[in-house]
């Protein structure tokens, strides 16, 4: 406990050491990473966090990339994290996100971290909004969420973003790929990537077409915001600015319309709930016998009683 | 319940309407969607699971339909189910699956479902598990479950079925998809599709290059199966049965070995776990008064108190 506070202390300083200590900490998940989120929540709630999400061939990691550095030349500081759907049996990230960061080293205003799975359905959602809450205490202005954005998880994380930027790219394949991953529906800022390929107009123009037809979103005023879609290059840094625009365009219409806390709200409703399943079955397990969990299982695999009757009868008897 | 028990048993009797009823009753997750599962799950347990995933662009639905077809040509029933990424907020599908599954239409030997987003983390692969299990106690010899692979819920829902099998294409982008998104592990079976563009073979020999990196897996006896690696062009079948005669091999493999017991028992274990968390969050919000847990959200929200605190007051007070 001591040693959690002290990281948090330091690394409310600046120190990069004690925040990487803090976050390595934080995804272990022990008590004492209870203790120094507990301590570092306080100091959360300035930051603006932006997520950024596409298919896998989008170039969304050289757009955040891009980003961070446009972030950097008008003097914001900025968080980057990097959710990698990586091994769920090694739980490292097989591809070194932080190489392609070479150009950000060193520089003490960003700091990069790729988040490895968690290797349990809704883990990585977890790790991922704490170490944000990390970032956001440590008083980076700006956390960039970078996601594949091709599954049910993934899209659940790029949803407690308060701005979500959706990257698509032309030539992917025979649809637009937002549509297909169902991102379109949170999109706040859709970015076309690799504006110079062939089909980049036409794929702008598809995208216009759904946003159109979404419309009904934002005539029923239900949030007022139309999202823009933009076309760029990110490789050589082409409409990065006109993205960072709008993306800061999104922040100033959130907190005019005070939607801003709207958009907290919801997390935190999400965030409690899963918290709160995790923790009463943390509580069940502590104190029913593994070998009693172990005998239902059995009971299921042998087709006796099916997982939710097993399950209402271990918390009638055991559990409660 | 009366209703529930009905449609279970003319499902059971080859009723293929009161399947689609069935499903859709699962889906909703009601009171009666548990009564039908009770009776159903006695039922299942015969078919073999074989997950099909891989990034969007791979072309893995048309894969998923060829083997569809192979399956039947040799008198195999086979039920599919589609998992889509689709739209978190309207819950339906965007894309027709059904419609590229037409030549299969009208053959009571098939099944297809596509799965909508549950909207909530976990919502999706519990769905999947359950409807898997009617076609499975339906009587449906293989079940082909397809998921887009590329995020963490996607890779859980893989994860639980008998056999995984692992789409590649080439040209996708610069690494090879399935690595990228940390497919590999999972992989039984690894398909090189659309062989006949440019950079297959060398999409096949990155694979090789990882599978043999991972030959400590095999050597380590863990399993004691090497992954195959085929190419196919599902566009027009070639290499179709070779997957089909590679996926029958693993089975046969997890019978002579009793893995497939293990691969059951570890998709239970998962199932009862996330039934015990989903179970007893339910009972304590029937028990809760909302206003109790918006309070406690809204303290959230000002930084009075980080989530985990919060959790545990609402535990100790209200909830024991």
């Amino acid at each position: 406990m001591e040693a959690a506070s002290r990281l948090v202390t330091e690394a409310l300083e600046g120190s990069r050491y004690a925040l990487a200590r803090l976050i390595s900490l934080i995804e272990d998940d022990g008590v004492d990473a209870r203790a120094a989120l507990a301590a570092l929540y306080p100091h959360t709630g300035q930051a603006h966090i932006v997520g950024v999400t596409g298919a896998p061939g989008t170039g969304k990691s050289t757009l955040v990339n891009q980003l961070a550095k446009a972030l950097r030349a008008r003097g914001v500081t900025v968080g980057v994290v990097a959710v990698d759907p990586s091994s769920p049996f090694s739980g490292g990230a097989l591809l070194g996100d932080r190489l392609r960061m070479r150009d950000l080293a060193g520089d003490p205003g960003v700091f990069i971290r790729s988040m490895a799975s968690r290797g349990s359905l809704g883990g990585l959602a977890r790790a991922t909004g704490d170490v944000v809450k990390v970032l956001d205490g440590a008083g980076f202005a700006v956390v960039l969420v970078e996601t594949v954005g091709a599954g049910q998880a993934e899209v659940d994380i790029a949803r407690t973003a308060h701005t979500t930027v959706v990257v698509e790219a032309p030539g992917l394949g025979d649809e637009v790929q937002a549509l297909k991953a169902g991102l379109m529906e949170i999109a706040d800022v859709l970015v076309v990537n690799k504006a110079d390929r062939p089909g980049a107009a036409n794929t702008a123009r598809a995208l216009e077409m759904v946003v159109g037809r979404n419309a009904s979103r934002a005539a029923a005023g239900e949030d007022g915001w139309a999202p823009p879609i933009l076309q760029a290059i990110a490789l050589d840094g082409t409409g990065v600015p006109e993205v960072l625009d709008a993306v800061a365009a999104h922040r100033e219409h959130l907190r005019a319309t005070g939607l801003w806390v709207g958009r907290e709200r919801a997390r935190v409703e999400t965030e409690l709930l899963n918290a709160l399943r995790q923790e009463m079955l943390d509580r069940l397990l502590a104190r029913v016998r593994p070998e009693q969990i172990q005998a239902w299982v059995e009971r299921v695999v042998a087709r006796e009683v099916d997982v939710y009757t097993a399950v209402e009868r271990l918390l009638d008897a055991g559990g409660r």
